[in-house]
């Protein structure tokens, strides 16, 4: 039995016992979220050894690091130590994304080395498999796919990306409206030439029940991977992206139908006043499963610098009800993430998502930002450090241009506001 | 005559006929923007070899970044590194904050070294100068101050930053309140503590019209200093704050009728779901004039991040209706910022401005996002880098892990999404 259907059930699960502790609500209150499909938990009913994380509705949203190879970098001592350097940023969850070298060893090797829930896109080792055995993605088998799905969560990850909403539907309707950057996700690519080569069904989609069944064996968590997404500003919320999320919001119902844990992935790149718009839809249409986005980027101008627009952007999601951001780092449109990039992108999406979280009123989220304030105001940086979303930076940068000890900092000098004020402000004149 | 009320007679001035260009607009249009005081030209009458810059409604929204030394830290060959790294980096305006060493030599070398219009805080010079001849802040006279403000306007300064509407109304409501960080603003703080401890109104308040009649004289676009600007999430929007925007708004219409252009400076530190509310508000109650926020900030707890944090708040504030922004750096709340804080803090608020001009919009805006879309679709790397906010970064980032000449990046490599697509999607079946 899933997760879901404990909660139907009004079983209390220990997950949901210990997660409940965590996020402030009482079991039921959680327990009840879950039942509705609105709040997932996410551990695979195989791991070992791991910490479950819930994710949705008024929940602290939470942060996705991908890691993994690729074919022109295989490096498991670098992906290892990004591994270890997202977690220590504070990232909740972690995706291995790996198309490289020992595909199946690596996720072995992540799953031991982190307590974090695991998440995985089965495509893409399916994809890499068909290359070598048989010369090309476009020749993969539909049995290809599932008994790569099934081996996935066999070696207990949590949560998997699959594109199980991509049609023939869909794709006739991006052909008839044409766009900039067509298909920009990966799995959504191979699929698209998949289809398109063999003029078939994506069996994903025509054997959704197939999916269903190793989910829930697994209590692996679906996330229905945005194969339409758009790529750039301009492709935002096209025709071809909104009947996605209808055939999305089709499955979603079945996998809830099925007992599935399930959550929808998200665009991407959208322009500032798009976000809001996209996130209601996608929670009207898809029975407010929990959203996870994938940025989203609010501009498509600044390679090297895109973990900023995805800030922006996450912040705009998270606030207009997005559960679940996945980290962009300064590398996205560039190169593979280095380690420093990792610790980037997960405290500019940590940024974003307790921005969000000061607004949800998740709980600590302002008493967090009132205690920082004190510490300004009483020039107690040892505090402030302390408060500081990434101390280690904090203090480095403050230890740059002061002189140890102290009292204010070198940007103002004896002049700082605080101390200034401090002097006046609250005491009887007479003692001035 | 000011540029304000050339416009309200009628005249189009140089400044506008050119400004006009730049912006996309007719000079007609440009021109009764600045006669309704909705637009403000940033030139000193008197400066020569600077180009003017149009702040205001509807209008690409401008990046101010600040420079000059503290009383810890007095290096003029670094504080003219980073004027020079802050044009290259994109701002539009610059101002100098100095409150270290020979103040008056610096902005004079300041104002020769950029053509952009420079910015200053005359309250800060006069207060070192009050303590260097009078031994403290709270001795200096209403003629000191009056005296640099004239000083620095007859050195070319195209507008200051002067706190004119924090009055004894707004000290006592401060009181009344309570609140988390009293003030922040070191103008405003200089004041506070030179009204308290007099025990008299403040000068500039109570002595406004030779204020107006300095800035008329030399054409300087007054910017409403925001005194008591909240300096943490839990102060925002409380009742000093509203009252001082009160006062700020009878201030502006002063301003609008002696013809001496303005705009208003505003927060701060402000919770996301507040920055809407805060502009809106401003807006109303200052005659629509310009708006120039420094930040926003949407949360405390970033020291070390505040680029990102103010990226964040900076895109809903222009969004909004912001017409100004003053950038960020990393060092914020830290320390004094470097030459390398100063670029990064330049690029996030473009990317700031950037997101928000998209969908103000601006001429030019849509167009750059849909020539990167398509170069990226091209995978016409050249091209991308040349399109991008910062293209030193993104090729550095970019070389660091692929080959030479590699048609993807090292992110998928082969896989790429936009290379696999490109193969099938529009073309025949027959070409697989």
């Amino acid at each position: 039995m899933t997760q879901l259907i404990k909660a139907r059930q009004g079983i209390i699960t220990p997950e949901v016992q210990q997660l409940a502790a965590v996020e402030g609500l009482t079991p039921e209150e959680l327990s009840q979220r879950v039942a509705q499909g609105r709040v997932v938990i996410l551990k695979n009913k195989g791991r070992q050894g791991m910490a479950p994380v819930a994710v949705g509705e008024k929940l602290r949203t939470k942060v996705n690091a991908s890691i993994g190879t690729s074919s022109d970098c295989v490096d498991f001592e670098d992906e290892l130590k990004k591994l270890r350097v997202a977690g220590n940023a504070g990232a909740d969850t972690i995706m291995d994304l790996s198309t490289g070298g020992d595909i199946d060893g690596f996720r072995k090797q992540v799953l031991h080395s982190t307590t974090l829930p695991v998440g995985s896109v089965p495509i893409y080792q399916a994809a890499m498999e068909s290359i070598a055995k048989r010369g090309s993605i476009v020749d993969m088998t539909a049995e290809d796919m599932f008994e790569v799905i099934e081996r996935h969560a066999a070696d207990g990850v949590d949560f998997m990306a699959i594109h199980v909403a991509l049609n023939q539907s869909v794709l006739e309707r991006l052909k008839i409206q044409g766009r900039v950057t067509d298909i920009v996700s990966r799995g959504g690519a191979f699929l698209t030439g998949w289809m398109l080569h063999n003029d078939r069904e994506n069996p994903l989609y025509a054997q959704f029940d197939r999916v269903l069944e190793i989910a829930r064996k697994y209590d692996v968590t679906l996330s229905i991977g945005d194969a339409i997404r758009p790529g750039c500003i301009a492709d935002s919320l096209d025709r071809a992206q909104v009947q996605g999320l209808v055939v999305v919001g089709e499955m979603v119902q079945r996998a809830l139908d099925a007992g599935v844990q399930v959550m929808v992935e998200g665009p991407g790149h959208v322009p500032a006043d798009q976000v809001a718009a996209t996130i209601l839809l996608q929670k009207q249409l898809c029975h407010r499963v929990p959203f996870f986005v994938l940025g989203t980027l609010v501009t498509d101008i600044a390679p090297g610098y895109d973990h900023i627009t995805a800030a922006i952007g996450g912040t705009l999601a998270a606030m207009s009800g997005a559960d679940f951001i996945c980290y962009v780092t300064p590398a996205e449109h560039l190169r593979l993430p280095t380690a420093e990039d990792v610790h980037a992108g997960v405290i500019a999406a940590r940024i974003a998502t307790h921005a969000a979280d000061l607004v949800k009123g998740v709980q600590g989220a302002w008493e967090w930002d009132l205690a920082m304030a004190k510490a300004r105001k009483a020039l107690d940086w040892e505090k402030q450090i302390e408060l500081a979303i990434d101390p280690g930076t904090a203090q480095r940068i403050r230890g740059e241009r002061n002189a140890a000890g102290a009292e204010a900092c070198s940007m103002c000098g004896n002049y700082c506001a605080m101390k200034v004020v401090g002097e006046y402000l609250g005491k009887p004149k007479e003692n001035c």
